[in-house]
């Protein structure tokens, strides 16, 4: 038996059981991008034919930005598709599933489905309300102090960080967070990095250091009032877009008319930017996730009693369970 | 093959590998009560014979405040005793070992081990220092925003909270904590409750409301000036410590007197009780270990820009995973 497949990680135990060996692999790095099969089918070339394709999402029947990947299956001559879930688009939802199966294809639905659900859930969520799926993250001391740091590595290739910069189609900075400190490249290989959206709000004029060099990076400034740009040659193209008052819902708006369907807030740098956006993100149901870092540090938190733990201690082993609703961690000193 | 063992959970995976028959099972319940041994070998009764004895910690060979265990297994036949980790105080270590293969009994030592000292960790801080283990306990909201409340059911039978206070001789508690929103009784079957102790800093006048109706329920109060209590007739007997300055090293000097290996300090109620102890603990070295349960909840941060979160909103499949040194936490709106 031969696979291939499109989805990352989710099917392993579906290929253990099956002992299948893996012939080519593909993900779907952004929107805009080939689809996960394509890639999938690169890989595989030849092999390709005979095999079962495992893919996380029914595959596309309709000529979108990228042609049909039921074509793309059909004419690599598959044997077997193996279907996550059905498109949750209700236009299309069983076309490309209908498509496969009239042209001889067997094809199997509803496998792993709530793994993959979750694994196209910034997808489905644009799908259903036309909106992009918001994403809050942050870090947290263990004494709940906000942090404005990372841990080790997770910005190296498979590290949480760099992941996510690889997932998400934008990505919300603070005005602070084009430094050096605040570098936001994804080392994933092949990673398309993600749109840097940065809010310049608080200050009169802002200072932009330079970027990456790689090209595929874009950043684009968003302002709630002129600000004088220092940039270097390099940075010159940036484009600034002034609002009247910071909004998310612009941001938003903007990310969806570019095709993006994923936005991830970073509050790091100079939090005081996010302020408003927060507040209106709540208040309209602008988030769906919220992803948390917590370090093994204690913070400088300002709350009584916390506020008498030492500063900067580090704890060693810490540990997490969950516990019903709650999440339990544990640390030595 | 039967099996008698004294310890919780920790060799299930050796147990399953032997296909064993577990005939006894028992656990220390706390300082100064009888050892595990003596409580698997009682619940084996005659099929202790034969039997292989899985035990976390070396069996005692001295008469202290019980019995010796090693006596207790030579006279119950025990045919051979796997031995998680031997007892870290260098003055009897090994010598239960020895004593039992003087007996003929096979004996076998460092199964799990690493899991064995976290289990006795507790103990054997106590022994290598002399200073009762002492644990820090919060919880947080996912914002970082210290609460005053627990997770659903982390007080009933099996829950980590009934657990805590099943494992712990001691829990320092605020003075508002024996009000019936922090009653502190560990719903554990048979679990010998720990010693409440609780701290009577901030108030000239303190009221404990009705306390636990279980015997085995002790409380002593700690005070840094004379304070007037008012007691309904089944408190009268409550113990009064009056310290010059509240401090945590007189707490742990007491609990050491009274032969108490391990406390928990509670940070809940009125937790600026906790400012100057947890100050001193920090400063002195004397805490070991932090526990925090996280809610699924947005709290009250008073925090720039968490602030901006709706307090009180609830987060769904609230999930965690270990990251290198880090916790990273998810979860949805
Ligand atoms: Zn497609
Ligand atoms: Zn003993």
């Amino acid at each position: 038996m031969v696979i291939v497949w499109s989805m990352s990680g989710v099917l392993e135990n579906q290929l253990r059981r099956m002992d299948g060996k893996i012939v080519g692999e593909g993900f779907h790095p952004k929107a805009g991008q080939p689809h996960a099969e394509v890639f999938a089918l690169r890989d595989a070339g030849d092999l390709a034919a005979n095999a079962t394709a495992f893919v996380s999402l029914e595959p596309c029947n309709h000529y979108g930005r990228t042609p049909p990947c039921t074509e793309a299956l059909i004419k690599a001559k598959v044997k077997k598709v193996v279907v996550g879930m059905v498109d949750p688009n209700p236009i299309v939802a069983s076309t490309g599933v209908s498509r496969l199966r009239d042209a001889g294809i067997e094809v199997i639905t509803g496998v792993e489905e709530e793994l993959c659900r979750k694994l196209n859930e910034a997808y489905i969520h644009q799908m259903l309300t036309g909106k992009p799926f918001v994403t809050l993250r942050y870090s947290l001391s263990v004494d709940g102090d906000l942090l404005d740091q990372l841990g080790a590595e997770v910005m190296e290739s498979g590290g949480y960080y760099s992941q996510l910069l690889q997932e998400y189609d934008a990505v919300v900075v603070s005005s602070f967070s084009l430094s050096t400190k605040y570098f936001l490249s994804s080392k994933e290989p092949g990673a398309k990095q993600p749109l840097q959206i940065v809010l310049a709000k608080s200050s009169g004029s802002l200072q932009l250091p330079t970027v990456s060099n790689d090209t595929s990076s874009r950043t684009i400034i968003f302002s709630n009032k002129e600000i004088t740009l220092e940039l270097e040659a390099s940075q010159k193209g940036i484009e600034t877009i002034v609002l009247d008052r910071m909004n998310l819902a612009a941001i938003l708006e903007h990310c969806k008319h570019q095709g993006l369907c994923s936005v991830m807030l970073d509050l790091r740098g100079n939090t005081a930017d996010f302020a408003e956006i927060l507040q209106e993100g709540f208040e309209q149901n602008l988030f769906q996730k919220i992803i948390v870092e917590v370090l093994p540090i204690l913070g400088a938190s300002n709350k009584d009693p916390l506020k008498y733990m030492q500063q900067n201690r580090r704890l060693r082993n810490l540990t997490s369970r969950t516990l019903g609703e709650s999440i339990l961690l544990e640390g030595y000193f």
